[in-house]
């Protein structure tokens, strides 16, 4: 399975289902409102997958109503649009991301894998004073 | 102002009382539950400022019952305890964190803020295409 930017796994205790998971998740507020948060990257790069927020909404289990307002939220806190729904035509509502959403999630996951190569051991560290059962 | 490790303001457009703010919100978790994340070591923090359980639930604005079931969890995801409870004694149930709380304090914050060394770059770029009101 490919390694997800911003996850550390610690090693699995013997008999241990779960293991310890670190995480950055990184957020911009705007006066306390999360902008961008991980929640939001993720329906992005779904929506990217799919083409569609629908089939996006879906994959991610959360309703349309939800998916529409986080992306309502996303393209309010942009200077441009994050994505470019069509009227009708050949795809017929199919929906894509614009440069500024492509290039949004591109920063935040390469701030991501870029935070954890350079707080490795700090990392290991944090997650080695953890221990689980015995 | 001291400039808290972890937070990255946006230049402030003229007439905006809110500005954009970065901020790494690093978690590790166990199987979906969160051990270490932002609050709990908010809350650490306050009782290494305040020396007592009471006095730092006060400070962060969280009852004391919330604050024990957070230091209950922190506790016992660790393989050593964190905090130290006086029993009566000259101190009266004072609370002192542990070297492993401490410790544990110490690389969430170094975490914190050589990931915003890191990516300083990025987070400007990141924080540079939103843009709120005109």
């Amino acid at each position: 399975m490919a390694k997800k930017p911003g996850r550390v796994h610690a090693a699995p205790a013997a008999k241990e289902a779960a293991s310890a998971v670190f995480r950055f998740r990184p957020r911009v507020t705007w006066g306390g409102a999360v902008a961008i948060g991980p929640g939001k990257i993720a329906l992005l790069e779904a929506i990217d997958r799919t083409g569609s927020i629908t089939a996006a909404a879906k994959s991610l289990e959360m309703s349309y109503r939800r998916a529409w307002l986080l992306l309502d939220e996303v393209n309010r806190s942009l200077s441009e649009l994050a994505v470019d729904s069509a009227q009708g035509g050949e795809r017929g509502g199919g929906t894509t991301l614009t440069p500024v959403g492509k290039r949004l999630i591109e920063l935040y996951r390469r701030i991501e894998s870029k935070a954890e190569t350079a707080c490795s051991r700090e990392i290991k560290a944090l997650v080695g004073l953890l221990a689980r059962g015995s």
